[in-house]
């Protein structure tokens, strides 16, 4: 693990956004698979930007890590909330056609590392991580650490399913499924960002103190080539 | 060969320099050969406001991937031309320190290449190119082009060395040393920036025609992972 | 280039059997392009023998590096040499099944450099070459040692076709396509295997002489990771 | 992990040579850590044929995986144990030289990582592993996973301690230092060799139940690029 720390989130973005653009400045096919959420929004809208004088970005690829499908009170699939949320922050900024894509589905998931590998292999994962420690879909009390992909039933007994539920009104989840961290392992490159205070307990164990299942970010120091971007606030108890 | 072609040098600089700071924020040592000159000039201004941020550089390690020495009337070695232009232009904004500099010399040139190869290779080299064709010190009328590092007498059968002889005031130069193509071959990856219309008619010669020894650039179209970036000058003849 | 001389071709035949088997044994998808022909004839034989121990090969790909198909009088291809040798050759010794080949065909051959780069690139190539200069189909008078792959009508200004033509009979060939130099600069590994001694000339020319369009196998010194295994007999004029 | 289970210890030991020779057999230098011990002797045995017709093989580079200082009555050290043992019986069947060797000490075991690093990294790992769940001397009892290099005191709460300790005669050891988990990780390649029905219930662990730290192959299963050598005997609870 590399760790650098910018004064802002601004500036954090920016360098993140470095990274990423040079990765698709590649004489080759790229394979990314590229967090959504809070943490990239700025850095999204500093690609924005950026893309809009790189004219053809069809070698790019890129894959979903993780997939939570949505279902309506009769149980059928409504949406899916990774997908969903990759359309909407991630498409346009990085001009994405849906033929660059590969997701995550009920029938691929079990063959997903395999779909990878025989794409050459991920170029460059970018991820975040929560106050709760989690990173991909490798949430508290159903991290399964040595699998390289794994179906999670969603259930009560995790302390973060019923606020997620609540989130998705009328609807419901019944089950998730994530790369685990034997995929981060693979993959050339991996880039993980944080931004404020409010992480900055789960940041510190990212370095110190065991490993552990239910702090799954704990395990990233297993990771060869990890560099972590954070603001100040996020490394303030380091 | 893939090219990337920007409506102004300052959008070519600035991509340039997001490759750059990419490879600069990495979890393993990083071994780059990167060229001064005048293409890259507002990419170093723009590197240096970024790396202002960015504290702890220690584990990138800079290659000067040519050599002049110059002489005075007395045929002392005075000065060696690219680290001298590396420590005025380079250092700075980069924030290097000497121990991080390999340089080139009448006693390691012929090793140079095994140095490297010691060192884990060339993860980036970064260069520009003359309107003659030449690229690194590889010049018209003397590039070997199996060679991955070789050394030429200096001498006025070559069209391009009355004039920079004359540069040199009082000193001269009678032999220089280059990386060649096979060193460039195994480099991760290899940038190439071009800008002006004075380099149009060069440009075309990457692209189309025969290899020839005679325009070193040619050859570059065997690089196995090669991104130009270049502004809308310098490609209005493709 | 590294050469490693052995004393017979058994002891040749051998080391190059261990070099296969190793990237085999690999735990990933592996992408091979090995050649057929006689030079490798007792390296299948031990290859045979030693994987008869190994159960499972399906993460092993073959790709055929170069095509010539032979037409009939009216015209219709009947067979295509290249992948007709390697089902007589290589299937049975190395365990393939036909799923596992990927083909050069009239209609993807110019897609085929993507085909493997998006497969996740060639892993090793094996290759051969002729007293005549000539590596893959790249054949003297008529290589062109800048293309990634190309197309060739056969024609009787190339001194080697006449003899060629002859030994097909009532059928013919009117082209071939091949991989070129930057397939090969691309490929993680490439061997080289020769044996011989009227090949000796022709090995001379990988190492010393000028890089000759001519006599292809000049241009190997360019590749990144070439490996030349050979007998006393082909080393006898270096 | 791939798996490839042979009939005989002597297949296995065949197949593992071919690996090792094949990473000797390139064009490039090689960074090897080679395990010694009962598990590799045939193989070493094979090796020592196979490499008397190799003549040059000093780009070849050794790195001692661990080390354990022997002590004599007045706490001097008196031999090194891995060092010693490599000299034994790596040095002849490998040809090596003493300046192709790179060893662990008291003075630069906290560095060896950065060591390996700045060398360009490990190409491949030969590891074995003990019926006590043990890899290179990440032992039970001690193990810490998550560094990649550390220095165990040596005690009698260690059930193994006793029994090395009265290996040594009159001599002692008092701590030892080992590369751990994430140096295995960051390898291109790592090859695992077991045999014998003694190792059976171990091996089933490799693969099955918890990750453990005192079971430390428990852990292998992390590795990115992992193959597994086996004779029948040691696969036969899987």
């Amino acid at each position: 693990m590399k760790t650098f720390v910018f004064e802002t989130y601004d500036l954090m973005s920016e360098r993140c956004a470095d990274i990423i653009v040079s990765e698709m400045l590649n004489d080759k096919r790229v394979n990314l698979s590229i967090t959504a959420g809070n943490t990239p929004k700025r850095m999204y809208e500093i690609l924005e930007e950026r893309l809009k004088a790189v004219e053809d970005l069809s070698h790019v690829h890129y894959y979903i890590f993780d997939e939570t499908p949505i279902l309506n009170k009769n149980n059928e699939v409504v949406r899916n909330d990774s997908y969903d949320i990759f359309l909407k922050q991630i498409m346009k900024p990085c001009k994405v056609k849906e033929e660059q894509i590969t997701r995550m589905t009920d029938d691929n998931y079990m063959q997903y590392p395999s779909i990878i590998e025989n794409d050459g292999g991920l170029d460059l994962m970018l991820i975040g991580m929560g106050a709760d420690g989690h990173f991909c879909a490798n949430m508290p009390e159903c991290t399964q650490i040595d699998k390289e992909v794994y179906k999670v039933k969603l259930s009560n007994e995790f302390p973060w399913n019923e606020p997620y539920q609540k989130t998705l009104g009328e609807n419901h989840s019944e089950y998730m499924y994530t790369l685990g961290l034997p995929a981060l392992i693979k993959t050339k490159r991996v880039i993980l960002i944080v931004n404020g205070e409010s992480k900055a307990e789960a940041v510190k164990r990212i370095f110190n103190g065991p490993l552990d299942e239910n702090f799954p970010v704990s395990y990233l120091r297993l990771i060869p080539n990890l560099t972590i971007l954070m603001d100040k606030a996020a490394a303030s108890l380091l």
